[in-house]
């Protein structure tokens, strides 16, 4: 317990790649604070995966040369992992988010804070993750958090030097959190931009699909350049039209992210659109890839986000008709700097 | 001559690889409009590099695998090749035009533009290059021009689809200028804002050589983003402290080049930074470089500038101590991401 009231006792839903990392920054953090028997628990849909993190410190399907810290365990039962926590981080694909949140609410602490690692909208509803928590968890706004920034998890799993971004409406939250993840290769700033950093993570996956695509059609750094611009650009005006600030776009969680995925080998997304720009199809591109590309998922959600709200959003819209298969990527290359898909101002 | 009763004779001052690839735009253009017989010349230091211009179509120190329209000619005469031109674009280093701008003046038409390409300031006096015009050629603002964009020059000169800004305070002789340089392959786009678009083009090759130490260095995509990010903040506040709009620096001049060129390994900034990141002084680095890197020229006249005017721009001010030799590249690296360097927020 602490001054909130909120126990130390740390829960990562998710054993992914992101959410190993997370549980590791979570580890290391505690070990350098000198907190003596830091209590953090992984929840891992697969047996044998749990097994591998408790038993020999190793997620030998999504980090396999990572070593993890010993202080860490995992388990598949999601209401034992919940039960007692004073964080509960959600690391799952966002169209899995609602059907486990029932399991949660039933074993969440009266002061637990809920912090989403979530990169994407759900389907059918175009919900944010702060909605499907508020609305499925009951939750008060200021017991929701998101952490977003230009975060490699390999990068940060081998303990390379990185910034990120936790936003939460409620400041003594998000500086909570930023307690418990800073540590000597990860540094937190608080912001209480929620919906900003939202959408920055959201619609970041989609325009990595578009740079991706760039790169499998032979495209040099200069398009590339401009599809990350024009896209950071009609990712700022859906996240102003949805109350978010400008200023979080042009940060580490907006530009600062689509520029680390958009550079690295290491994206899901990024690499999901070479396949594409490749000549692959969608579902031969989704069956290479081991993990969601949630960019994929999402995008059809940001465009009829970006269509209720009026706001245009011409990278999104190419990269839907894409995935929907009514448009070819040799087509796009066309349009994709053409003066059809607008371009400075942001008008 | 055309309605402004401004030859269509254009002129490139400078015969470097982005000097020599602007006047293959510039005859591309002409040729793909249909000019019945395009004059463009460039003026080169070097006899040997106007003579293989002019006779073997070929730059063969700067531009060596690309073939040059055969329309283009170079010459070494500097009144010669200014003499009747409706534009003057200047191509070369920035601490050498004011020498070459007397010889300029007494041949510049009454209707020519000056356009520059050049993306650095004079140190000693910190003059952009529109300030140095206007004092040196009498010129009025209306008949300068720059132009800035994702413009990796060896990229362009493969004919890669590229975009662009010319900007100038008059938009009738920006729309003069993006006329003669549209092409199957180069975009223009059109801006008035001068002062932010030179302040971009400067402090990117500054930010260059920081993405490139940290590539040296070893740093991931992670910790490259987030100076990136930095970067572009301290960037912005330098331009709107000198009446740029911010706009502009979140556009393709400002966000598309700085990723363009912390992208690509083309690169001279960055790899003058590599360089110094794996531990080769800065004589050493300048040894090994071909051209002149911008940034380590201009980066003690951003530092004057800044603190002139009031700006914290703490990464160029690590990059200008590293340059000066009293900062050296391994404390460098626990600076870049520390908390010192500042963070979110423009303030």
């Amino acid at each position: 317990m602490n001054a909130a009231g909120r126990p130390e006792k740390l829960v990562v839903v998710g054993a992914g790649s992101w959410g190993t990392t997370f549980a590791k920054v979570l580890a290391d953090s505690a070990l350098e604070r000198g907190v003596p028997e830091p209590e953090i628990v992984i929840w891992a849909r697969r047996p044998e995966i749990a097994e591998s993190i408790t038993w020999e410190h190793r997620n030998e399907d999504y980090l396999p040369e990572i070593a993890l810290p010993e202080c860490l365990t995992a388990t598949t039962d999601l209401a034992a992992a919940v039960s007692g926590a004073g964080l509960v981080v959600l690391a799952i694909p966002a169209q899995e988010v609602r059907k486990h949140l029932p399991a949660i609410r039933a074993h969440l602490g009266p002061a637990a804070v809920v912090l989403s690692l979530i990169k994407g909208l759900e389907r059918g509803t175009d919900a944010r993750m702060s909605e499907l928590c508020a609305e499925e968890l009951d939750l008060p706004a200021e017991r929701f958090a998101v952490v977003s920034g230009p975060n490699l998890a390999l990068e940060i799993a081998r303990g390379e030097p990185t910034a990120t971004v936790v936003a939460s409406t409620d400041p003594a939250a998000a500086e909570w959190i930023a307690t418990r993840t800073a540590g000597p290769y990860f540094r937190p700033y608080t912001n209480t931009d929620v919906t900003g950093v939202e959408i920055c993570g959201v619609v970041k996956n989609v325009i990595a699909l578009a740079v991706g695509i760039c790169d499998g059609l032979g495209f040099g750094d200069n398009s590339k350049a401009s599809v990350i611009t024009r896209g950071l650009a009609e990712t700022t005006r859906l996240a102003e039209s949805l109350g978010g600030q400008a200023e979080t776009l042009a940060g580490l969680a907006g530009l600062g992210d689509l520029v680390a995925t958009c550079a690295s080998p290491l994206s899901r997304n990024r690499t999901a659109g070479r396949y594409l720009g490749q000549g692959l199809s969608v579902e031969e591109a989704t069956a290479r890839l081991k993990q969601t590309a949630e960019g994929m998922k999402s995008v059809s959600a940001v465009v009829d986000l970006s269509r209720r709200h009026g706001v245009e959003m011409p990278i999104s819209e190419a990269m839907n008709a894409v995935i929907a298969g009514s448009l070819d990527v040799d087509t796009l290359s066309g349009l994709l700097l053409s003066r059809d898909l607008k371009s400075e101002g942001r008008t």
